[in-house]
C-alpha cells in the first residue's frame, strides 16, 4: 500500500483535465469594492477589479453591516465559545433567528455556520425521521443539497432540470403512503434560470409531499424585503422549508432555514451539523442582523445590482459575445473547454487587471465551462465597456466565433 | 402520511427521556468574561458567571484579536463574498495556513468554516480516495468525525476507547495490502482523557496505517506553542493529519487540518465541502491569525488554564463532589441522570447566577449525563469557592450523595 502514489496520482488526474485549480489571492478594497488588491505571481499586491464576488449587493462593506460586527466585537468579543447548547447561544442569534423568519413568513428559523451545513444538515435530519421517505431532486441541485440527500440514507428519484412532467411522473410512480420530500432550487446560481415553484408546489399538494428549497442565490436579492424568488412569487407560504446564506447578498457568512415551529424543533435536536459545532461568531451573527434588516427596507441595492446585470447582458449580446440564457442577476458566458476557460480568465488577470474565476467540474458538468459574471451596483457602465472590449480582443486573440452583432 | 405527527412524535420522545434541550440565551461580556448576562425565563438581562466555555483561554477578548478583526473589517470589509476558488481567497487565508502548517511542523494546512466540517469533510474525502479503505475509529470519537467516516462510505473498526490491544487485535485482521487509516482525539473532551498517541503511532507503523488526530481540544493549549498533545509529546511528526478547531482556544470560528503538502492538494481539489462553500470571513482569519501567533510566543494563558483547572478539581474533591477523573483542562462532575443534571444546572442558573450546561445524550452515554466546567485563567478562586459551595448546597437539597472530604 502506497499511500504517496495514490494521493499524486489523484492530484495528476485533476492537472491532465486541465481542471486543477489555483486559488488567486485576493484583498478586496473595503468602501472600494468592485477594487481590489492581487497577490498571485507577482510581488506585493496589484489593483484588480472583481466580476466574480458573491457578494451581490456589496453590502460586505455597507457602513451598517460593519459597525454592527465593530459594535459586537466590542460588546461580547471574537467568538461565541461554544455549541449552539453549550454556551454559544447568544441574544444575537435568537434575534437572528427570529428575523430571517420574519423574512419568510415562517414561524421559526435555525442558525448554520454555513448554506452548505444547512442544506447538509437539513436534508439528511428531515429525510431520516420520514421512515422510508423517498426524495425527488432536480438534476442541476448544488453539492450540498446533494451530500444531504446522500447522507440521509434516502432513496432518491432525480428529475430533469425545472422538468415538470417528468417530476410528476417520478411522484406517481411512488406509494400515495410513502413520504416525500421534492428538493430544489429558486436561482440556479451557474445559468440564472429560475425554478417553476408553483407548479412544483401543485405537484406537491396533488401528491403528499413536503418542499423544500434553496434560496441561496435569491435571498435578500429578490422580493419586495429580500425574501427571494418564493416572495417575489408570492410562494413562501406554500413551501414547507426554506434555505439560504449569509454568506452572498447578506455579505456576511453562514446559512439557515426558516420552516415550521415543529420541524425546526426536530432539525435544532437531532441534526449532528448543528449540534455538534461552535456556532456562528455573534460579531458575524451581528453584521447579518444589520444586513437583513436593512435589505427589509431598502431596495436601491437590488434594483442597482438588476440594472447592471441588464446591462452588461445587453453589452455583451451587442459584442457578439456567447452571453448565455438568464433570467436573473447572473451573467454566464459559455466557454465550453476548461483549458480555454482558465486562458482567459488568466489573460484577463495579467493583462486587464480582471479579476473572474473559470468556472469548471465539478462546479459545472463537463463540456459547459464558462465564465460567471457577477455585477454589482457598484460595477460602472465604464468598468463594463472595459471588460467586454478585453474579452472581444481575447475571443479574437484566440480564434473563437463571436456571434453577428444583434 | 400525515408529517404533523411524525414531527410531533419525534419531539415528544426528547420531552420524555428528559433530553429535550433549552437554549440559554446569554451575551459575554468583553473584557470582563467569564461575567456574562443571561436573557432566559425572565426580563432584561441578569449577571451570571460563564462556567462552560469552550474559549478556554480567553483569547476571544485578547486586544491583539479584537483589533485585528477591526483592522480586517475596515480594510477588507465582513465577508469574503464567494468559495476559496472563486473570488474568496483572500491573502488572511493564505497567511493563516502558512502559519498553522507551521504551528504542526507540517508543510500544508487547509482551512474549513468549522471544526466539525473539517472533520467530515477530510475523513469522507481521504478514505474515499483510498480504495478499499478500513477506518478505525475510537468509540468516543467525535460526531463530525464519525459522520465523516460514514460519509466516506468505507468499512469501519471501532476499537474500545484508548484501547491499544483492542486496535492492534483489529488491524491485525484486516489484509496487509490494505489501506487503513486510525481515526482518534488527542484530549476527549467530555471525559478530560488523553489518547497514548506513540503507541497508536507504533502500531500505525507497524500495519501501515495512515494516523489521523483530532487536535480540537487541545490546539493552543499544549505543548510550547500550543501545537496540542502532539506537540508536547513530540509526535506531531509521526501523524499523518492533525485536525484542529479556531473556535475553541482560539477563540474565533472555523477549522483546519495539517498535513503533508500532496494530502492537502487532494483534499482542497476533492472534498465538496471545501469546495462548495463561502470561505471564512476575512475578519475571523486575521482575529485567528493574532491569537495564534500570540499563543506561539505566550504561555501565561495556558499555564493559568492549567492551575485553575487544577484547583477547581482539588476544592471539587474536597468537598466530596464526584469530580471524575482527568488528567487535563476539563473538569467533568459525574451526575449520572439527564433530569437530576437538568435540574442541578437550572437552580445554579436561578438562584446563583451560575451558567453551566447539562451534557446529555447523545454528547454522553446515556447514564453518564454531567455537569462540565471549564475553568479559565479568569475564573479567580473565590468564584471556584462560590461554585462548590453551591453545588453541595444543591447536592444535599437533592439528596444526592457526597464522597468523605479527602
Ligand atoms: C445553490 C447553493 N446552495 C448552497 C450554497 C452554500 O452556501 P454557503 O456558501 O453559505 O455555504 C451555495 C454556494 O456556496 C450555492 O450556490
Ligand atoms: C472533539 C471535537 N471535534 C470537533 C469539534 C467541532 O469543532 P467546531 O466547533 O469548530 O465545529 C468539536 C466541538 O465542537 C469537538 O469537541
Amino acid at each position: 500500500m502506497n499511500y504517496d502514489q495514490i494521493f499524486d496520482e489523484a492530484i495528476s488526474r485533476l492537472h491532465e483535465e486541465g481542471r486543477y485549480r489555483v486559488f488567486i489571492d485576493i484583498l478586496r478594497n473595503k468602501g472600494a469594492f468592485p477594487n481590489a488588491r492581487c497577490f498571485a505571481g507577482h510581488n506585493g499586491p496589484k489593483p484588480v477589479t472583481v466580476w466574480c464576488s458573491n457578494d451581490y449587493l456589496a453590502m460586505g462593506q455597507h457602513p451598517k453591516v460593519i459597525s454592527a460586527m465593530e459594535e459586537a466585537l466590542h460588546d461580547v468579543g471574537a467568538g461565541s465559545g461554544g455549541t449552539r447548547n453549550i454556551g454559544g447561544n447568544t441574544h444575537y442569534h435568537v434575534q437572528l433567528e427570529a428575523e430571517l423568519s420574519d423574512l419568510h413568513g415562517k414561524d421559526a428559523a435555525l442558525l448554520f455556520t454555513s448554506g452548505y451545513v444547512s442544506n447538509d444538515a437539513t436534508l439528511s435530519t428531515v429525510a431520516k425521521l420520514l421512515p422510508g421517505c423517498v426524495i425527488f431532486s432536480d438534476e442541476l441541485n448544488h453539492a450540498s443539497m446533494i451530500a444531504g440527500i446522500r447522507n440521509s440514507g434516502c432513496e432518491k428519484r432525480v428529475f430533469r432540470h425545472n422538468d415538470l412532467e417528468h417530476l410528476e411522473e417520478l411522484l406517481a410512480s411512488e406509494d400515495a403512503d410513502t413520504p416525500k420530500l421534492i428538493a430544489f432550487e429558486s436561482v440556479y446560481s451557474m445559468d440564472g434560470d429560475v425554478a417553476p415553484i408553483h407548479e412544483i408546489c401543485d405537484l406537491a399538494e396533488k401528491y403528499n409531499a413536503l418542499t423544500y428549497i434553496d434560496e441561496v442565490h435569491a435571498v435578500g436579492m429578490y422580493g419586495k424585503r429580500g425574501g427571494g424568488i418564493s416572495e417575489r412569487d408570492e410562494a413562501a407560504h406554500r413551501i414547507d422549508i426554506i434555505e439560504g446564506t449569509l454568506g452572498k447578498a447578506f455579505g456576511v457568512m453562514g446559512g439557515y432555514v426558516a420552516a415550521d415551529k415543529k420541524i425546526i424543533d426536530c432539525i435544532r435536536s437531532y441534526a449532528p451539523g448543528f449540534i455538534f459545532t461552535t456556532s456562528l461568531s455573534p460579531a458575524l451573527v451581528a453584521g447579518v442582523l444589520a444586513s437583513v434588516r436593512h435589505l427589509k427596507e431598502s431596495s436601491v441595492e437590488r434594483e442597482g445590482q438588476q440594472a447592471a446585470a441588464e446591462l452588461l447582458k445587453t453589452k455583451m449580446r451587442d459584442a457578439g459575445l456567447p452571453v448565455m440564457d438568464s433570467v436573473t442577476h447572473i451573467v454566464p458566458l459559455m466557454v465550453g473547454d476548461p483549458v480555454h476557460a482558465k486562458k482567459i480568465s488568466d489573460i484577463l488577470l495579467a493583462e486587464y487587471g480582471v479579476y473572474v474565476q473559470p468556472i469548471n467540474f465539478p462546479t459545472v458538468p463537463r463540456g459547459t465551462e464558462r465564465l460567471r459574471f457577477t455585477p454589482g451596483p457598484a460595477h460602472t457602465a465604464e468598468m463594463m465597456d472595459d471588460l467586454v472590449g478585453a474579452l472581444v480582443e481575447i475571443w479574437d486573440r484566440m480564434d473563437m466565433e463571436l456571434a453577428k452583432a444583434a
